[in-house]
């Protein structure tokens, strides 16, 4: 049986959206006994242009197909990103918009949370090259509540994959994210 | 008009081959007028076990499959790599096969050059971490020579996605990368 769930991360370069997406490719596989995932980036003319994307697949069954063509979840950081790929969100899908990059929200057929995830890293780390980080945290917290995967399998992930010393300040911007998520689901939970 | 040309990035974790793929792809994309690019990595129980793959897939069109079917040219660092991915190189492709981690050359139709990466990163640069740069210089050298893509455009991607302060090691790196390929190339001429 095929229970494909497709996920993209998009914002602007420098946001860190292919490592992000990365880890959540890596953190199925290697955390979960049930889990396949591919994880890509396509890059054409409009690369130059600034709006990133990066995806990830996971499926209990094999992955023929690794692009996403309809996302279950989007996680999107900047307005541009989200006119460019907020169009083929699957419905009843969720999205997660930065609150102060993304300004002008969309109407889709599903569930946003606008969350300060920019925010966060600017303001709570203080270093806004964690964004990606605190975006996985709110991803892991969403994942959890949709029973695909363990928000440790991303935090072990994170840990495995970023340059060493940096170990303490990665995990706190997750964690950040993780809380935001938290407190978004515990106002508006997922139908 | 198609001109399909797949690389397959292969080793074990902790060998950076998906940042060198990432590079690879990004690098087209933002300085070739005429390739698109995909870049992806599958994971599935294997994972869990070492072999670690990274492709990306150059294309004047526009490209529909993402994944390497047949690989054109083939970067692999380890033993256990080459014995997994292989099998399936493409007729009268190039691989690029690490000279300490892989002992046992298989038998290809094709061109295969055994050359000192790990060691470089070594011995020369004293930082086994940069074994991808290196191996990227190598394949700099090729793809150049293919007219696939100017080396500046691997090592301009490279310098803008290291972490600040580490650009002149990674530099380095790949430079002997780069002159690696080019002498095995005088003795041993593309085909």
């Amino acid at each position: 049986m095929s229970n494909r769930f497709e996920i993209r991360v998009a914002g602007s370069g420098g946001q860190g959206v292919i490592l992000a997406a990365v880890i959540l490719g890596e953190a199925a596989a290697l955390h979960s006994d049930t889990l396949n995932s591919v994880q890509s980036q396509a890059y054409g003319p409009e690369a130059r242009g600034g709006a990133a994307k990066s995806e990830v697949i996971y499926d209990t069954a094999p992955i023929d197909y690794p692009k996403a063509t309809s996302p279950n979840f989007q996680l999107i950081l900047t307005q541009k990103a989200c006119d460019s790929y907020i169009g083929d969100t699957a419905k009843g899908a969720t999205v997660i918009l930065d609150d102060i990059f993304v300004t002008e929200i969309p109407q889709i057929d599903g569930q946003i949370y606008h969350l300060p995830i920019v925010r966060t890293a600017r303001e709570k780390i203080g270093r806004e090259i964690v964004v990606n980080m605190v975006a996985l945290g709110t991803a892991a917290r969403f994942l959890e509540e949709k029973k695909l995967l363990a928000p440790s399998a991303i935090k072990q992930t994170i840990l495995a994959r970023v340059p060493k010393g940096t170990e303490e300040l990665n995990a706190k911007a997750f964690d950040e994210g993780y809380s935001i998520m938290d407190e978004a689901l515990k106002k508006q939970p997922l139908k």
